[in-house]
């Protein structure tokens, strides 16, 4: 089968790969109905991330079932499913938590811009959509395997709810649909950091009722002029850097809730700054398994879009186009055609 | 008056001082009742933070209100009262929401060991007793001042509760009243970190049903050994260096909590192992005003004891001895005898 491969910086190929088979009993195996490339993706694409020897890519996957092994008895061949980056078994106390993508047994995906995925821990990892979904559905579900679900719990860490004024750093896929999280959860006004009319377009199409271009230090004070003096109660941090991580407790008031989502690469919180700041702090990576039964609802009754985050499609043929489009900024989200 | 003056590194002494005066009109002036020493005044004391120019020392307090300024009406002359080391007005917006140690108008306290003391914001920092409190309560009314209601904010922030193993880093006066706290919260389990014998039986006292005598990793890899290898679901940080911080962080379970409270001196928490502890992390100086009423209560119906930390009472006069023996580890916490 056709899969993308990533041999070191801006070295992305696409080539054949034995067809993935049922090596636990545990196992499905899928048929891709759509594959994408993700923001993370881009650490490594750019050197961030060291890579040591050619790596098959891609965490985010929909598709059809293809073969599933002896003990999986949730899913069945033929059935439309979502899965996350982190397979879990879903029964284990931190499971049950809420916690999956902690899960005792999880499994960190990879693979998945290919045609066919591996699928561990199947029965915990994989949640059916009621039927074969339309087309027009795909770009959606697909959606929810990561970037939607990263920014759904993203904005649930923030405390994103009915009267409080949220923020959100990171005007990448995850960060839009962060503010289409706010939305859903009644946050009553959402406030962008952007300084691209497309996303901030996107973002106001979500949800967002401010845009503020300034960053860094500059950023939260523009936050803090626009609540009060105070900050926001809720911010949402989905980039991963020193700078955003600052400019999201910044921008927060004491009592306030920070969601940190962006795969933290270089941060270190000065413990002084956190303990003056009096916010609450939590992220990591999104136990996104918890929340796709409620995404996929509101996405096959049409009450959501994250579908629109991706303004690329390509054959998968043409991957390392979408890896170059998405890290000049020219895309914010590609989607491979399978 | 006599009072408390640091002139620098080890170097405490006890001066004549101007009495305090009203200098607003939302001032008041207590007599003290009694005056303590605090952890965090270690941290000068012994060099860790820097003394420029002699300064007045203590910020926990309660004692008898002798004057009141004009715009005072909810405490008055020959009231007894229980106030926190940050004075705040009670009505802002953040006080409102529960954090009155970030209130907007808020005033750092200080000059607490002493015979007199001005309150700023008296109304909406001090709080009366329901009446003159049995000498025996002093002591307890004085620990909720600050370290018991710093103790009780690290239990809440942690979210310690019913069904929940709460671990506590640091056994000074303020880890073992947040053992005390846990307990009042219902916490199933309470595991103190502890190397003495005095604190270790102290924290038994108030709840503590494990100790751990490992730090760092070691004594983290010990929680999770006692918890079926997951860590506490609240861990309370009560100490304020890198090493606590940690300890704490890695003791935590994923989905867990950590309140920390303190005082950060050299911190940096690491973006990465924040990210993929997925543990909640809150604290700062504790918001004591929330708490003074529900804490008086509680000590006025005999309900606590947090007045057991005291093991060390000497004359003002020899507040140095007091210093001293903090330093040393020889006392848990020092009363002043004014």
């Amino acid at each position: 089968m056709r899969a993308v491969v990533m041999h070191g910086a801006r070295d992305v190929r696409v080539e054949d790969l034995p067809m993935p088979t049922i090596e636990e009993p545990t196992d499905a195996v899928i048929r891709l109905a759509a594959a994408c490339v993700c923001g993370s993706d881009l650490w490594p694409y750019r050197g961030a991330d060291e890579t040591r020897e050619p790596r098959p890519m891609g965490h985010e996957y929909v598709g059809v079932v293809e073969e599933v092994g002896s003990a999986v008895s949730n899913v069945k061949v033929g059935d439309f499913v979502v899965g996350s980056f982190i397979a879990s078994d879903n029964t284990c106390e931190l499971c049950r938590s809420g916690y999956q993508a902690a899960c005792v047994q999880r499994v960190g995906m990879g693979g998945s811009q290919a045609e066919y995925l591996r699928v561990p821990l199947a029965d915990g990892t994989l949640v059916a959509t009621p039927g074969e979904p339309a087309p027009d559905l795909v770009p959606s579900l697909l959606a929810a395997s990561d970037v939607l679900g990263t920014g759904w719990f993203a904005a649930a860490a923030a405390q994103a709810g009915p009267g409080r004024t949220v923020a959100v750093v990171g005007d990448g896929a995850v960060g839009l649909l962060g503010v289409l999280a706010a939305r859903e959860m009644g946050a009553e006004r959402i406030i962008v950091f952007s300084r691209h009319a497309d996303r901030q377009a996107l973002a106001k199409e979500f949800g967002a009722t401010d845009v503020v271009t300034e960053r860094g230090d500059e950023g939260a004070a523009a936050v803090k002029e626009l609540t009060d003096g105070l900050g926001a109660h809720s911010v949402i941090e989905a980039v991963g850097t020193q700078e955003a991580m600052l400019q999201a407790i910044k921008a927060t008031r004491p009592g306030g809730h920070v969601g940190f989502v962006g795969v933290s690469h270089g941060v270190e919180i000065p413990g002084r700054l956190l303990f003056g700041s009096h916010v609450h702090l939590h992220g990591g990576p999104a136990p996104v398994r918890q929340y796709l039964p409620e995404l996929i609802d509101l996405i096959w009754n049409r009450r959501i879009d994250p579908g629109r985050v991706f303004d690329l499609e390509v054959p998968l043929e043409d991957a390392a186009e979408a890896y170059r489009a998405m890290d000049e900024r020219r895309a914010i989200k590609a989607l491979l055609r399978v």
